[in-house]
């Protein structure tokens, strides 16, 4: 064993969260918290980054191969507690090979091609809670899979090409009794990339085949940003169909509408949700710009618009960072969702501020 | 990432336990042991110290500041599992800032501030099992605080003084449905101490914000400790009311004394019990004394004086560490519980030896 | 602390693997999967070693004698869960001391001395799902017992011996109100190895006393290879009464024969499985043997005979290692076992390839 081939890393971000709603007359949440505003202040965990600490490798096995591996365990630093329901490496568990020439296939729980491709066209690189585009795309929504088999194709004049697959996404949702795959939950995840000078743009697609017999989510994301170096704007369009991928869990909101007809749909559009026939069109725009040499202040507005007699979500987000160092920075934002998880009446307010340090 | 910024530190303590004790008769374990005497030999982990690993580190911001963090992971060596409730870094994950001048703040899950400032007043440091002062003292019992923010002032003249504010202490006992920050259980922890040459003097005060209609612990201590080279003799006086922070987890006995009256308090004595109304007297005299080179001897007795015709709680300890090099020793000690959770009858005998090694 | 005495080290082992079996007419999973064949193709983890991160180390004391720890966390790559029933450190949790005259004694949850001893007996090494000698060895599949004491002699001109006792094996399995020793799972373990030149004799024997009316299973095993060079043959024999110690879970398949007859054993036989009166014989023949200089391949013969009107199991594997470099390995390997957890019509063939990176 050569103990120099492994790095030990991590992020730990941690601060204080105010958080202000109002649940709407048709959520699910309305009988547990009824229909006033409710508020609170609380310690805030992860809403720049999610903390995490993680050993990854890279070793060279000659002719362009490399072998590679990372082992990302995520955690909230207010409690202590592993993320991800409770993984040892929630993030991510990877061991792959990697050639110049032939690209890199990975082998593990991974995030879908969503979440990493569309990471630099969202302001807030799908993180601070509800600001995330994750919100809008659920399939950009650090959406991970176990099982997973992920192909990347090598950097070609700006173009980059992935596409996975999942062989059973999340065992805790496997039905009793399945053993042969296609009684599993199973997903497919692609994507191309165009990164090049100040233009980026990505195309995703993600689909779920769930049960045999349940809806199957999927969705299609263009998105792009442009650097004009005073300001950075961005913009993507989603097309969702059958259900979320993964919806964003916004506290005391649940969702669905109607807990009791489940011809309504399955789950709650807060987290997890499924309808033969559902649609989403979401919609981002964003910017951001740099503020003097350490400062950089964020912009979104992100509308999600169902069919299905739902209300369209719209969240309007904004941030500042501030670097200490290059491993330490300041944060801050501000983010209103109205008739969040679809729901009319639904409102919250989220105002974080916190400190993130890298090691 | 700089991977030199980051210590990967830990500690394992591992040895040999036996235990001999007798339920009493009004103790609620009775149905489960009977009354007579019962005893083992077993495997003893972290009896001297918590067994952990973990990582921390600082890293220089300029004018005096610095970011901070600490992960500590607990373990038991015995079974490999991980310690305080399953969780990974159960014994402290914080993010925080120092500053020369100013003190120093720290975010996260970490220990209240009667378990830091007495560690140096109880000659066993608030560890060995039953040894422990934390038996009398329950809010020094290594009471950990998820979601706490906890400042420390700078060292002025020997004096230092913190105060800390814990959000929602424990989330696995917050009740369904709280989203406020008064439906949730919070505490408030605050100490001073002075340490300047053979003398050292701790104050501390603790209160638990327990679900709105629960009685709410809180619990002053006083203690000091003086050492006068060939001896280190301490003492501590401590008064609480309404229940116990945290109460010291003595096997075989349970201590409620009657379960099916509430009104005589909610929990079990031997490990979280409020009471409305409910005051103890607690007592520490502690003595320690280097023996040779690398030994040296313990020994305290205390007690806990409840009212509400519950008995007062005895504990004899003694014990003895040896040093086989800087970073490893041996230990063994005896302690006699009398009266333990306090309820009559009940007696438990703790004997262990061990071998603690840090790295 | 010196951080330079730990090592930090780790395997990740990650693959595809591809399943096809049929449930016999009087196995206990004939309900839930009925008796046709079926398979699947998904991600296959830890197929040839089990995927770990780790720390162990060593301190010199002076005079020969050294404290020496090893924390060794067990993780699926493809879910990023930890193994050993969500331990942290599930495989290894040890701290002792080794002297070079006296021998070394670890304290905590480790593997039992068949697990240790019949590893470079076997060709498949204990490993390889199904194809592991363990599956007609109960006592060397991996068996790991918490709260162990082990002591191993030194190596006298080839000879070493190893003995151990857990206290209490498994505390989920304990029942309620278990206090004293007797009312716990305890087991020994106990071998003898020789080992010189090209040859390697093993001779281990195990029993577990589990709860008082249980019967306790037991198993000795003599185990010898002999490395020709061109060729390493070896072969075993192994006696069990009364249980199996760890059954191997082959997937699809239960065992047991009677679920609604406990007179006729507890447990299921693919896992966990006691029938006092039960004897059981068990026969390896192995063969590995290089290719060229970077390959190997295995071949294996297993059969576990049992009395009591069951079904004898056989299993025939063969596989393939070829290393990359001195790190990494790519395997294959496939295994056909009849009468799988004796039960006639079982059958299940295992084919799996992977990649294995140690750092």
């Amino acid at each position: 064993q050569a103990e120099t081939s492994v790095t030990l890393y991590g992020l730990i971000d941690a601060g204080l969260v105010y958080q202000r709603g109002k649940v709407g007359r048709t959520d699910g949440a309305r009988p547990q918290y009824g229909g006033d505003y409710q508020s609170r202040l609380s310690t805030g965990a992860n809403q720049q980054s999610g903390s995490r600490w993680g050993l990854r490798g890279s070793e060279d096995l000659g002719d362009g191969l490399r072998a590679i591996f990372v082992l990302e365990s995520g955690f909230s630093p207010t409690t202590g507690r592993s993320g991800q329901s409770d993984r040892l490496f929630g993030r991510q568990a990877t061991l792959g090979l990697a050639h110049d020439a032939y690209g890199r296939i990975d082998l593990g729980r991974q995030k879908n091609v969503a979440s990493n491709f569309l990471k630099g066209i969202d302001p807030f690189e799908l993180d601070f809670l509800q600001a995330t585009a994750g919100t809008a795309f659920s399939a950009a929504n650090s959406v991970r899979y176990d099982n997973a088999i992920l192909y990347h194709t090598p950097v070609w004049g700006g173009f980059q090409a992935a596409v996975g697959y999942s062989f059973e996404f999340d065992q805790d949702r496997t039905l009793p009794g399945a053993f042969e795959n296609d009684e599993k939950n199973r997903a497919v995840t692609a994507g191309l990339r165009y990164a090049s000078g100040p233009l980026e743009v990505a195309l995703t697609y993600d689909q779920q085949f769930r049960h045999p017999s349940a809806p199957q989510p999927k969705q299609a994301i263009l998105g792009a940003a442009y650097d004009l170096e005073v300001l950075k704007i961005s913009a993507a369009y989603g097309y969702t169909k059958d259900g979320l991928l993964s919806g964003q869990d916004i506290d005391l909101v649940a969702g669905r509408n109607n807990p009791n007809t489940p011809a309504r749909g399955t789950g709650t559009t807060n987290q997890d949700f499924t309808w033969k026939g559902l649609t989403v069109h979401s919609y981002l725009v964003g910017l951001s710009a740099p503020v003097g040499a350490s400062g950089k202040v964020l912009g979104s507005y992100q509308r999600a618009d169902p069919n299905k007699n739902l209300s369209a979500t719209d969240v309007y987000s904004l941030g500042y960072l501030h670097d200490l160092s290059k491993r330490t920075n300041l944060y801050a934002f501000a983010s209103y969702a109205n008739r969040a998880a679809f729901v009319y009446g639904n409102k919250m307010t989220t105002v974080g501020v916190g400190l993130r340090h890298r090691f």
